[in-house]
């Protein structure tokens, strides 16, 4: 393992003050709590939207945070639930009157720390709510989920939410937008490689020369099998099929489609991946009206990437077009 | 190799394609020529702003085509200069009566076809300047290239030439920033891993388990030497340290930071890396008034990383905060 990190127990810590370093105007860095918190927060009048999971999937969550998207975001270390005590204190740094939303990826450990931390922000006086986020179809149990896994779909809820918490909105209003969001969201991803978290130095599982893993989970879990590699036309065919009839998606449906590289894949081959899911969508008389590519929930250096179909309406379209700030920008 | 692509020879056409879309509003892929266009193009009252290269550097250059960047980009296959009646065919396609500028990595197969595009633009009545990028403090010649690289620091140039042609300023005066840009950028990268071109499917060179390449090109050039990989802090510091006793940049001055990954590299490391950075840079007695944390120009699927510093007065700072459209957005 080759990495740019010192000492492995300091990296998700190194990792957020250099996102807070590098975002002086709109980030604070709270290293006691591994929290990366919107520097003018709490923000009056505003649902407060908050997100935690395990470290190693960055961009998300500590890099949506900012004006239209997170207040705080609480992360573990690598690929482990944050502390109690930490999600506490991140929800009592941000919250206000108006209640605070807490999304949470639907895997077990991070449901149960969430759902205690609901427990005592209303023990606290806080109103608190829980949306859980389960848009990968690969698998309907994995191993460490009862249900579906929750992975890059994750990023249109959040941008949703967010410009609703921004634009005023109750927080039963704000919930049942992030509700629909998610339930509109399909997720698949392959993976050509293994990742290895830096702490433990060799890769989480083993993949050979040719093959890769159809339906990988964002930590290496399992997908629905192993297989040889297939030209990127073949292989993104089958996964824009699963994802269109699961849901299913219908024809005239208007979506939003996300190619999402999971940590080491070159941008140029997500832009290979978006011109086939593309085609593949237009064939299936889908109409695309929003397109993302790029490293939205990553599974630390896995070279792969996923597929994700959010159905659009108007009111999630115009959240989605809504102003926001995250992690320094690209241009 | 395992790669998201079909047969290798149509794997920048497919990229290219994928590019466009997904930004089906503001670019167009010519694909007899290589080429993505604004879809504006050509912008009438402006200086038309043109990038050739090799692929393989994305988002370099064909992700930064739109309104306040290029006005096309021409790639070659990957790692090759494009050919000249490609070059030909992207001027007359951007072509203004306020001219163009040719931005050029400095690269010596570049600038062979870039300076006979410009000879041929002449003759066809187009008033063409060319621009020569020559960012990297490596080494002074390399295995493609006399003189220094082009490398990352080219974004800089792009952002600031494009605002500036944007703002509706003369050809003379915006190649006239561009060089100031120039003049005021150095970078430096390390290689934790080769590189793969699709054709080739076996790495552009070899790298021991525990070895970096520091000063690598980001066509795989050899940099400085090969050494074992050391801490992030460590690294950085002499990375930084050579970038500014090279310009040199002095106490007090203002700079744009930027971590560049080379393509395999997770988003956590790079953030990582610019917090080092950033701690270097105050206690040298720099001020950072503007930061760039993400893959700008990468070489493939190389994992390492590239830090640039750019010397900021008003003007440039001004026009790296000017409005500007790319390939689809982070947020």
């Amino acid at each position: 393992m080759k990495r740019f990190m010192n000492d492995p127990k300091n990296f998700v810590t190194e990792v957020l003050a250099g996102v807070a370093a590098a975002n002086p105007n709109t980030l604070r860095h709270v290293p006691e709590y591994n929290l990366i918190v919107r520097a003018d927060a709490p923000v009056s009048g505003k649902v407060a939207i908050i997100q935690g999971s395990g470290s190693g999937h960055e961009p998300a969550h500590v890099m949506n945070v900012g004006r239209g998207m997170l207040d705080v975001a609480c992360p573990g270390d690598v690929f482990a639930a944050p502390p109690l005590d930490y999600v506490s204190e991140a929800i009592r740094r941000v919250a206000t009157d108006r209640g605070v939303l807490l999304l949470v990826n639907n895997y077990t450990g991070d449901r149960m720390v969430f759902e205690m931390a609901q427990e005592v922000a209303e023990a606290d006086g806080i109103t608190a709510e829980l949306l859980f986020i389960d848009d990968d179809v690969a698998v309907e149990n994995s191993t460490f989920t009862i249900g579906r896994r929750g992975v890059a779909g994750n990023f249109f809820v959040i941008k949703a939410v967010g410009a609703a918490a921004e634009s005023g909105k109750e927080l039963a209003e704000v919930k049942a937008i992030g509700e629909r969001v998610n339930a509109n969201v399909r997720s698949l991803g392959v993976a050509l490689t293994a990742c290895t978290p830096p702490a433990k130095g060799a890769p989480l599982f083993e993949l050979g020369a040719g093959e890769i893993e159809f339906g990988v989970g964002i930590h290496g879990e399992p997908g629905r099998r192993r297989e040889a590699l297939r030209p990127a036309r073949e292989l993104i065919r089958e996964m824009v099929d699963t994802i269109v009839a699961d849901k299913p998606f219908e024809r005239g449906s208007r979506v939003a489609v996300m190619i999402n590289g999971l940590g080491a894949t070159p941008i140029s081959e997500l832009y290979l991946l978006y011109g086939h899911a593309a085609e593949c969508l237009v064939e299936a008389g889908i109409t695309i009206d929003k397109s993302y590519v790029g490293n939205y929930c990553t599974a630390l250096d896995m070279a792969g990437a996923s597929v994700s179909v959010l159905e659009l309406d108007d009111e999630i379209s115009a959240l989605l077009d809504a102003p926001a700030v995250a992690a320094v920008p690209a241009v």
